[in-house]
């Protein structure tokens, strides 16, 4: 329904516009009054498996579904966007591409849609995007130069033993006291294996073994999850987990199983790229309101391709610092100020002027 | 209706018989020609929630239930003595009380049938028992001089954190790591804190926790059970568990709850009963197969409570070395060869003959 | 100087007698008035290096040495039988042979003078020896029927990293934090894989690792014992700790080096010997006083060695449950009731007397 | 000597120079030909108890110390700017002032050098040091803007359980095995309980304890290192490490001792001053010559203190990418391309020369 009005209102602005796409993912096209390069910005639309809790007019009509995560806000200022740079057509020296994604949160929607071929016909040449983002006060907006989010892995790990009646343990092999010992064994690979400067999660999420209490248990299961923002690490780290997995089943005469999914790439800015949004946002919300992260974020987004696809930057937009934004991302009670929306819708279309202005004249921004 | 076949026998036998006792405990009492002291047959009758996969013609008919601990041959053989001891009626100077007890494996039927007032009126002034035991050899017993079974406690324990995004996890308290360090330390309390003479297990037999491979798990919940031999060692076990769960909750501000169950105490055999089942089964049985049990087994047994309450003596049935026991205990395909039922009819018998002789001669057996 | 006076002492007492043997060895023989069979007694004479701090008239002369395991008095005792004995010459059916053997606490006496032939010449029939017991009541002893006394094993293992700068952590492999994960895997021998009912330890005595506080540590040494009643478990709590090591050194990349010393193998009573024991000494110290000990002791003996080549018994001599025997064998403030000396040239003297008679007699004790 | 050396030839330049400063630092002044601000230029001139090995003409004459970190180059380049300054003394627009620094390896000689007011008198307005870099290229410099490299805190403790004989574990206290524990608890802190983009190191560096390999050990000590990069978090980490110790100590009935060090504070680049060495570096080496470092190391320095006291910045001075620096700071067999040297003291005297020159113009550089 998300994508439908965004693609009912592009239409109605003129725009040429494509639905369906990896789902229901909608791009729509603005040609500006002269030729030039093409600039995309782009929104995802997708809620989370959150009931939601905030009892204002426009929470969430689907039970067990919210936008936890701001999405419904990125979408509202993308199509803000397109309705202001629909009015500005006439100054804008080249296209812009709105680009509105579904499934960030779960499976992925960016990748779909570059293999549907979104960011050709025309080439993009520069993408945007923008995640609101509670740690940084409203009204400004921060990002990153360089290095953004972390690679989003997934592991799931089985350590077998042999069930067995707990009179006589050593007739069994204990899945569970194993499981012990490589929870513990994990612990090492971030606290004396990896690069002490290079931001890394390793985490096991959920664990569960044993049918009885008063059995061996003879399996047990683990899920997690692997974070770094230094793409080189993630195969390191994959190995290093079934290094402690193998080691601990050695020890105890168990045996494993291990999957190791590489999900989300690192979101890398385009260092000129984020130069850029960082200059015009110090332009129009003053130069207090705009600065570089310091550090990156270990969430992770799908963002990262668009930004290995086209020189790109994706910003945080600030909510925080209100009564209203007090609770996290993901929170059933996450809210925002939507005084932060306006911030968003001008500073997309200030970036879509700007980047295209810049590029037609010299070649460079 | 496995009671009720035993009651149906024994009233068909003259016995006077009660039913209903503890759910569906049946006693019966056999009056001896002369009067006496009163000795004690005691036999489980209920089964396990286990799918039988043994294939033969008396293979449980209830889904999901089977005499896998060989309780059925336990009542067939009491039901056996009862009809032979019928028939001794003249020669017992004193009266038998034969005790069909439910629910050993489960909540324990043998507390409760006591506290029914089964040990008294007449008051019993010995009791035995035996269990079908794969490790002794087909025709041969084996008794324990003492401690013989294990008591059998549990506990759960959960550990709380705070759950969260794993992308700050300084930001949550990981349960999971916190449950895998409690793992670890629970191992050195029989590795290092109790007596490495004394027989114990502290087992934990299920591990749940977490709802997300990538979130900081909230909780986790662990369950687990205790066995010793020495009943001096059950408080001081639950107060150790709970020692490194509080240390772990106080290293990683989490918290934790902790709940420990006393259950059936440890089976000791009575010394003097003891020696009169060994002896007793050395003379009809051959001297070769009567023997001592050299070490308690860490099973449970609610015969424990029987033996506090009177001079008693559970033994063990031998059904090993043939081509049928080869499964144990509570295995799917645990079976046994039918000729032990003789041998196990046979003692209960002449246990009881015996034991009334012995004690109406000279006040000693 | 011990070894000395126990020779001059048999030799005054016209034993024959050979000295030197496997070091500082002594035996005597006594022979009787009638030929007859053979039976040696024991003491052990060697001291530990522990600074006495007893103030007591007859302390150590000889700074950090110290009869802190009560050989002294073994040695005192036998001597006294030699005394007793030689004034019963007439009575006695049979030769006794008085050992007094060096080195029990350190590389073993025991297997070098049994080496060196003391068990022949004439041959060993049966052989006692005696160990002075702070858990056992003064006027009181107890024997183990069967298994008395555990094995005594040694393995030192490393654990080699590789040193290096503690910024960069991962450039090194740091040796500390693996032996922290050994120590904890090698919990789970006992506590999970052996049988509940073996008495077994498995403990690290020593660690040593790292040369500076801010460098990852190269190498750590640890040492360690292993004692087990069941000899056939000696091989496998080896290979078990060799698996805890090679599997901690799998996960961590380390490489291990590991010895283990087969040493001393468990003192195992003749349960023949051992009934005579208790019974001889219920006859002389009265049925309350003689018992069986119910347990067996985790402590090492190379008496061992003598019980593997004759019918033999160590038992334990009270010298418990005084205000002088507060402190355990090896305490620098260990000490012990005189009055337990002259039990124990009692009982070796009665010991001999009755074996040789009963032996002489019929065959049989 | 080397102090010596320094103040000779400071004397000799007509410098104002006061030596045996905390120990043996010297500081020689040169002033200007017209008055302004004063720059420092720092070196530190001590070595480290290491052996050696490089086999070079200017290997060290004393044995066991070596100049491992490359702080006989920084004294000689420092003292090749003070003869090239002098020469342009006419050019200066205010005052340089030399500082030889003692004791930057061991307990730190920037302290007491300020606490004897080195940096006023005149007043330093600015501060400059390079350090040798083997991870640079040779020819370029790196600086960081802002954080540079961690604190440097030590702490050492100490798990004391109850020694006792190896064969009764449970009357002991085994403060090897609480040992491991505390190892394995210690690794949470960075892998769990730190923001994961926080550089962070904590490091057991030596552990030590028991006394026999068949003995319960009463004690271990250990000694660690901790480092930050974000001052905040020193105060949580000693308080983290402590929480590990008394959990342990709980959970084992152990008794603990902790010392906590606070070292060196971290480095911080006057982000000012980082500019301006950037620009410089840019200037006389080439553009591809000056970088920004990405990352901060977790190396310590005493500089911290003199850039706590004045704006200031420490640079990275390339050695590396050729056949001498291949072995790392710190080895027996560091080494490095003289040529590196030349580069050293031009940058020095530059940044002396322009620092004044831009301060006295316009009051910022």
């Amino acid at each position: 329904m998300t994508a439908k009005m965004a693609a009912d209102l592009m239409r109605g602005l003129g725009f040429e516009v494509k639905t369906g796409i990896a789902g229901t993912g909608v791009v729509g096209l603005l040609r500006g009054a002269s030729s030039g390069p093409t600039v995309a910005l782009r929104a995802d639309m997708d809620s989370l498996p959150v009931f939601e809790d905030t009892g204002r007019p426009w929470c969430s009509k689907v039970n067990g579904r919210m936008h936890a995560c701001g999405h419904d806000g990125h979408t509202a200022m993308l199509m803000g966007a397109a309705w202001v740079l629909s009015m500005m057509k006439d100054k804008l020296k080249g296209d812009v591409k709105f680009i509105f994604q579904p499934s960030e949160e779960k499976d992925g929607g960016a990748e779909p849609m570059i293999e549907a071929g979104i960011m050709e016909d025309p080439h993009v040449d520069a993408i945007f995007a923008t995640h609101i983002w509670p740690d940084v006060r409203l009204g400004s907006v921060k990002v990153h130069h360089g290095p953004a989010m972390a690679s989003l892995d997934a592991f799931d790990a089985k350590l077998y033993g042999r069930g067995g009646h707990v009179a006589t343990p050593h007739k069994s092999l204990d899945a569970i006291t194993a499981a012990g010992q490589f929870l513990m064994q994990l612990q090492t690979i971030v606290s004396r294996e990896i690069d002490p400067t290079e931001p890394v999660v390793v985490s096991v999420g959920t664990i569960n073994g044993g049918t009885a209490y008063n059995a061996i248990a003879h399996e047990v299961a683990m899920t997690g999850t692997v974070r770094a923002v230094n793409p080189s690490l993630r195969e390191i780290l994959r190995n290093k987990i079934e290094m402690k997995l193998k080691g601990v089943a050695e020890a105890t005469s168990t045996e494993y199983a291990y999957n190791y999914h590489f999900g989300y790439p690192p979101v890398v800015n385009n260092t000129e790229m984020a130069e850029f949004v960082h200059s015009t946002a110090g332009r129009i919300l003053g130069k207090d309101s705009s600065g570089y992260a310091e550090r990156p974020s270990l969430v992770g987004e799908d963002f990262a391709y668009f930004a290995k696809k086209a020189p790109g930057a994706i910003y945080l937009l600030g909510v925080g610092d209100d009564s209203i934004s007090k609770y996290p991302l993901h929170h059933p009670k996450f809210d925002f100020d939507e005084r932060a929306l306006e911030t968003g819708v001008r500073l997309h279309a200030q970036l879509a002027v700007d980047y295209l202005a810049g590029r037609s004249a010299d070649g460079s921004i």
